[in-house]
């Protein structure tokens, strides 16, 4: 027992010493995008640097010592049913799947996909720029190849997407994910109909957008920042700063770094990302305290955290009562430009459907899911082989015209569109939806549960919120095997596709006056 | 012939992996002091994943790998001298020695020298606070035993102050220090004595220094910005930001990070604080580029170091002739404040002598050889069993009147003053009045090769200069064994601490009408 218990304790030594190695790397690339000096020298030693960093993590994250941890504790007899129970368990449990996976690539291809992340990347910029998907098609087609060779060699004979998958959304099947997509396209693309069939919000017809116009970027730096730190960032335990692409990122729970970025011409975009990275920061700030450094701290996977990123942006700063908040900001932040303003007007100014909704990255909570349906079913079938990298622009464009009735004129505004795919991000765009529907599966969960939440929003209160999400999702962290499982204890039931689609029925419904 | 170039191949990749590690330790430690948030829960983790990075450091430093390949290249014959020659062969040597030495001390007493650090440095900061040297006194003694113990193992029988300055000082001993400092304290003691003799600068008798009272301190950052850039200080390869206590660190000559801080009521502090991390920024950047990441490229000592910020901070920005640089700039950055000043009357405000100069950090050039002297030789005298701890205070004030003619009143004004013992830094003072004096005689042979350098200063030109250091300092590095051996490549003949002397009786005889 003593042996055992022992064990465990130098198990959870060996993961914090990677999570500090882990933590320096994010140091890094925070400060390589926010600080770093511009000259070439400065990003070839950081590119160095870190390419060194991980190969001393790859070193201890394969390691026969860790190895032999992790069996000595898998299963482990503690308590009365025989196990690690609870969080402990799921400490093994998430340790055993990092490692596994690791321990199945050989090295050659780990440095492969490093090589071709590089290389994809700057392709991919290029063939943006140019608008060729010629130039681009080559590098995809390696990535299909690479992926299917991973994933084979994850799981030997399993289904590739599925194991694609799991790298960003633990326990999610394609199977799952086609149920999913069923209830979200049969009820958003006849909604996205009727929205389009109207000339904008009620409450805007005939008037101008109270959001449109420039506005001084220090100003709106400013008020956004003040806007974070009333959710609940805490600049003790992190920070916030300006970059060309937001972010969040930096060293763990006690030092989160988060970043936006403001252009004159669009207040929506700078306030809305900030509310967005602080919505991603508040989940990592509000990781468990007891398991600092364990892997069960961690974030669950990439759709929970985006569900927390969305809840904040969406469900709470795209609501109606958050319009009596923030008026009277606008109105102190950028005197004489929000007089007269209404907060229905506001409300409907932050809530427009994007007519065409062209670009993934510009879209509204309405279009939003179908940009990614289209992209997760193209990369399902590339995977499955049903479909080949050639045909893919055709494909899209195709989609593009049955999900939101656009007529896609170039591959620059279609299939070139996300960096994803060139840096071999292939099963990363379903989190995107599944944080959608999770945030807002998680918010009416929170309502039921909290004492007039729309009141305490309508006053700036959002304190209550944040312990509730801090208790029933942040510190919950990796604990469960899939997010259904999360959701039965978030909210008492799984994942629930059609909780969302109400959702934005009655909302979308209401404010069109559909 | 081909396995030998092979191993050197090898360990220069070694040697650059470990740089790479150094660099991310550079960086972690510049965002601790400069952009970590301030909560505890961040020290914390930030302390955690600096130790861990440098046991990985460690280990790597003191591998059986790097022993055996910096054997095979040792003395490996190369060319018509049958040896690693230059560069290459100083590399060999700079990688061995530290290897010696890494190797040398068992990781128990590696382990109690960063506890002590960490104590001792606490220890230090309460009993400043306190003024109670009798709460410092244990810590001084454990850090002697502790250096003696580590002196005997690196070097066994030597002479523990002549190993103790080799970490700071490569190849300087106790005795050649000695004889250096007879001619410094022959020379300064005396002019102290005129100086103090007579009531100020001969151009401020009966005015007041133009540098007195308070200045905005944006303004202040401002113009010491313009200033550093002047200089040479290329931001495309580093940053310029503010902290508590200046310093230069960063990730390497391509991403060189410097601080200063700027004080409302002294303006001359921030403006020559930050020329003299300009200085050490300038070394940092000047680095070989044909022996990126290898120790034959780092600086040669930090003795050399000091040398580089001294040479900016005293020989150039505390001269004549960048008072007629100077002055314009202090017109246009603080309106109306500088009317009616002469230049005269601004290099004499620049250069008044502490009467009396108590506390080091805040001495001038005349008076700082001798504050450091005292420490030099009362930390000899320690090392070698001469005196104990017990009897510091007693001693120090004993040499403050003899060097300085000053009562020390209390111990937070005398020996509690500076950080160094209580961090275990025996044998760093002594690189100061190493850097004062190379600073002195390496700008004295730079005006000898360039024409008009005065000239050039009152213009604001330094370009020249600095490409001078460049070729004859900055890109040397670390070929030399030893810094009398450097300055016989750069100034003709060995260290010269008359020539120092010199200088400062000259100036301050003219500048003082002694």
């Amino acid at each position: 027992m003593a042996t055992r218990e022992a064990s465990y304790d130098a198990l959870k030594r060996e993961l914090a010493t990677l999570n500090d190695l882990r933590s320096l790397e994010g140091l890094a690339g925070w400060d390589e995008l926010v600080m770093m000096p511009s000259g070439d020298g400065a990003a070839n030693a950081r590119a160095r640097a870190m390419a060194t960093l991980a190969g001393v993590i790859h070193d201890k994250a394969t390691s026969k010592a860790l190895g032999a941890l992790i069996e000595a504790c898998d299963g482990t007899p503690r308590g009365k049913d025989g196990t690690l129970r609870g969080k402990d368990g799921a400490n093994v449990r998430r340790a055993k799947e990092s490692y596994a996976k690791a321990t199945a690539i050989p090295s050659e291809m780990a440095k492969k996909r490093a090589e071709l992340g590089s290389r994809g990347y700057q392709t991919w910029v290029k063939a943006r720029e140019s608008g060729e998907y010629g130039a681009f098609a080559p590098v995809l087609e390696e990535w299909v190849a690479l992926t299917k060779a991973r994933c084979e060699l994850i799981a030997p004979g399993a289904d590739a997407y599925d194991v694609a998958l799991d790298d960003y959304e633990r326990g999610m099947t394609s199977a799952r994910l086609r149920e999913i997509f069923t209830v979200v396209r049969e009820g958003v693309v006849p909604l996205i109909e009727k929205v389009y069939a109207k000339d904008g919000p009620k409450a805007l017809r005939g008037r101008a957008n109270p959001l449109s116009g420039t506005f001084d970027v220090d100003k709106q730096a400013e008020l956004a920042r003040d806007v974070a730190v009333a959710l609940g960032f805490d600049l003790t335990k992190g920070r916030l700063d300006v970059s060309v692409h937001p972010f969040t990122g930096g060293c763990g729970p006690d030092d989160v770094r988060m970043t936006t970025r403001y252009k004159a011409d669009d207040l929506l975009e700078g306030l809305s990302g900030c509310v967005h990275e602080a919505g991603h920061s508040a989940y990592e700030q509000g990781r468990s305290v007891d398991y600092r450094g364990q892997p069960v701290s961690e974030a669950h996977s990439m759709g929970v955290h985006e569900s927390q990123s969305l809840l904040w942006e969406r469900m709470v700063a795209l609501s109606e009562p958050f319009a009596h908040f923030l008026l009277p900001k606008l109105q102190s932040t950028f005197p004489g430009r929000f007089d007269g303003v209404t907060e229905e007007a506001l409300y409907a100014g932050y809530n427009v459907v994007k007519k065409p909704s062209v670009i993934r990255v510009e879209s509204d909570e309405v279009t939003y899911p179908m940009h990614v349906i289209l992209r997760t079913e193209l990369e399902m079938d590339l995977l499955s082989g049903k479909i080949t990298v050639h045909d893919l622009p055709k494909l899209w464009n195709a989609k593009m015209k049955e999900y939101l009735n656009v007529d896609i004129e170039n591959d620059k505004q279609g299939v070139l569109q996300d960096v994803h795919w060139g840096s071999g991000a292939i099963g990363y765009f379903p989190t995107y939806i599944i944080g959608q529907i999770l945030a807002c599966q998680i918010f009416n969960a929170a309502k039921r549960s909290i004492d007039d939440l729309d009141g305490q929003i309508k006053r700036g209160e959002f304190a209550q919120l944040l312990a509730w999400l801090r208790v029933n999702v942040h510190e919950r962290g990796s604990e469960c095997d899939s997010v259904d499982e999360l959701m039965m204890k978030v909210t008492g039931k799984p994942l629930d596709a059609a909780e969302f689609v109400t959702y934005l029925t009655e909302k979308y419904t209401k404010l069109y006056d559909l």
